[in-house]
C-alpha cells in the first residue's frame, strides 16, 4: 500500500465533483479527484441540457463535462480513476481515503458521489439489463430505431427520455402509476403533441418477460386491477434515483433514504467532510444546484484546510 | 395606474433573476422580470469569469448575461425595465408589486435584487464619483491608461480589479487596512508577481482630495498612525458590498446588515416570497451559487403557485 498525501480529496467526478475541484484547485489547494467509473455522473446521460445557465442553444451532458474537466484541470486538479472503498477519519487533523491499492491522507474530503437510477424491483428486470432493460435512453435509444418501447415513470427524467425516444422509435408507451404526470409543464405539452407516444396511466409493471431478450411486459391497472401484456422491444425505466452512499454508512450521517445530511455550509456530520450534489439531502436536484453547492463546499473546505495548516484562524 | 397580472414577478435581472426566470418560464409560469437599471447586476463588471462551470477559456460577464437572457427569453420570460417601489402582501392569494406607474398582481415573488459596492464613507468620496472615484475597474479602467491609481481592498474583488488595472496603468498602489490579503491564493500570487503593483498594508484612506478631479489620497498607517499623501489619478474602491434591500424593510425579515433571511428552500419570511443570489444571507457569494439558489427558488415558487391555482397539493 502506497501512502499519498494531498490537501483535499474529492470523491466523484460529476458536475459537483468537478466544480468543487475547479474551486479548490484555483484556491491553491492540492486536490485529487477520485472517480470510480467515468467522469460526468448522470449528466452524461443528457442529450441536450436546456436549463444550465449560459447555453441558450442547449449543451449535451458530455460536452458540458468535457469543458468543465478542462477548466478544472487548467487550475491544477488531479484526477484518478479509482473506486473508493473506505474513508477513515480520526480525531485530529488527518483523514484517509482508501482505494483498493492505496491510501490517500488528506485534510478535507468533499463527497460528490451522486446518485444512480432506481430499480423497479420486478422479476426479469436484472436478468434483461443490457438485453432490453435500460436506464438511459440517450445511451441505448439508438438501438431501438423504428421499434416499440415502453417508458416507465412520470417525472422530468421519464418525459425527457420519452421525447428523446420519440425521435427514434415507432411507438412509445409511457407507463405511470399515477393518473397524471409530475413532469414540468413544457415537457408534458411536448409529450402530448406526439402521435407516437401513448400514455398508460394508473398502471405498474408487474414483470418483464422474454427468452434471450425482452419480449413482453406485464402491466397491472391499479384502478380495475386488470393485468395485461404489452409486446415490446425494450423498456426504459426512470423511476427516480438513489444516492451512491453505501460506503458512507457509519462514516457520516445519512437520512433514511441514504442521502447525506449537511448544514447550509455543506458540512456533513464529521468535521472536515463536506457534501454536494445529488447525494445530498435537499429539495431540488439539478446540474446548476449541484454546481452551486460544490462551490460553497469547496470554499468552506478550503478555509478549513487553511485553518488546519495555520494560515488562517476560523 | 394600470393593473397587470402574471404568475410570478422576479425582481432583479442579474444572474440570479435571469436563472430564476429561465426555470419558472420553462415550467410554464407566466413570469415578469423587473430590472431597475441594466441586466447583469454585478456580473457585468467582470472582464473575465474563470470559475463559472462550463467555460474553460473564461467568459466575460456581459457575454454570460447576454447568453442567459437569450436562453430565458426563449422559454417565455418577459423583461421590463422599471424600478420596484413597493411590495404589498395581503393574507390570502395575491401579492402586488408596485412600480412608479403600475401595479402588478401575482401569486409569487422572487427577490433577486443583488448587492452594490460599499462606500468607504470618507470626505471627497461622493464628490469625486465619476471624476476619479470608481467602483468598477472593468468599466472605468481604460480611462486610466498609463496613469497612476490607488486600489482599496484586500479581497478577491480588489485583487481581480488590481490585476485588470495592471494591464493598463503605469503604477497601482494597493491599499489594505490589514497586513495580509484575504484574496484567493492564485490571485495573490499573480499580484505579487507584478512589478507595477505596490502593496501598502495596514493603511486606510482618510480623505480624497482634488479640485475639478481627484488629485491625491490621504492615507493613515494604522500601526504608527503616520498620515501621508499619495498623488493619484484615480481611486478604485472594493471594500465589499451591501444588499439592495432598502425597499424590503418591513416586508420580509432581513439580518442586521440587510441581507434577506431564508430557509434552505429559499423561502423568505412571507409565504410566497423567495430570495436568491447576493442579497440573500449566506456564506459564499458567487455567480454559480446565485444560479443554483435561483433554480431552487424558482422550483419552490412554481410549486407554490401551482398549489394556489389548484393544480397540485403541497
Amino acid at each position: 500500500m502506497r501512502d499519498l498525501g494531498c490537501d483535499i480529496v474529492i470523491i466523484g467526478g460529476g458536475i459537483a465533483g468537478l466544480t468543487a475541484g475547479l474551486y479548490t484547485s484555483r484556491a491553491g489547494m492540492d486536490t485529487l479527484l477520485l472517480e470510480g467509473t467515468n467522469l460526468g455522473g448522470q449528466a452524461i446521460i443528457a442529450e441536450a441540457i436546456e436549463n444550465f445557465p449560459g447555453f441558450p442553444d442547449g449543451i449535451s451532458g458530455i460536452e458540458l463535462i468535457t469543458r468543465l474537466k478542462e477548466q478544472a484541470v487548467k487550475f491544477g486538479l488531479k484526477i484518478e480513476y479509482e473506486k473508493v472503498a473506505k474513508i477513515v477519519t480520526e480525531e485530529g487533523k488527518s483523514k484517509s481515503v482508501k482505494t483498493n491499492d492505496k491510501t490517500i491522507n488528506c485534510y478535507g474530503i468533499i463527497l460528490a458521489v451522486g446518485a444512480s437510477p432506481k430499480r423497479l424491483g420486478v422479476e426479469g428486470e436484472e436478468r434483461f439489463i443490457g438485453r432490453g432493460v435500460s436506464y438511459c435512453a440517450t445511451c441505448d435509444g439508438p438501438m431501438y430505431k423504428n421499434k416499440e418501447v415502453v417508458v416507465v415513470g412520470g417525472g422530468d427524467a421519464a418525459i425527457e427520455e420519452a421525447l428523446f425516444l420519440d425521435e427514434l422509435c415507432k411507438k412509445i408507451y409511457l407507463v405511470h402509476r399515477r393518473d397524471s404526470l409530475r413532469a414540468t409543464k413544457v415537457l408534458q405539452e411536448r409529450l402530448f403533441k406526439s402521435p407516437r407516444i401513448e400514455f398508460i396511466s394508473s398502471s405498474i409493471v408487474k414483470e418483464i418477460k422474454g427468452s434471450n431478450r425482452i419480449e413482453e411486459v406485464v402491466l397491472e391497472n391499479l384502478k380495475d386491477h386488470k393485468v395485461y401484456i404489452l409486446k415490446t422491444d425494450g423498456i426504459f425505466i426512470f423511476v427516480g434515483t438513489e444516492p451512491n452512499t453505501d460506503f458512507l454508512k457509519g462514516v457520516v450521517d445519512l437520512d433514511t433514504e441514504g442521502y447525506i445530511i449537511t448544514n447550509e455550509e455543506m458540512e456533513a456530520s464529521v468535521k472536515g467532510i463536506y457534501a454536494c450534489g445529488d447525494a445530498r439531502k435537499k429539495v431540488f436536484r439539478q446540474l446548476v444546484t449541484a454546481a452551486g453547492e460544490a462551490a460553497t463546499a469547496a470554499y468552506i473546505c478550503t478555509h478549513y484546510v487553511l485553518s488546519l495548516k495555520g494560515f488562517i484562524y476560523k
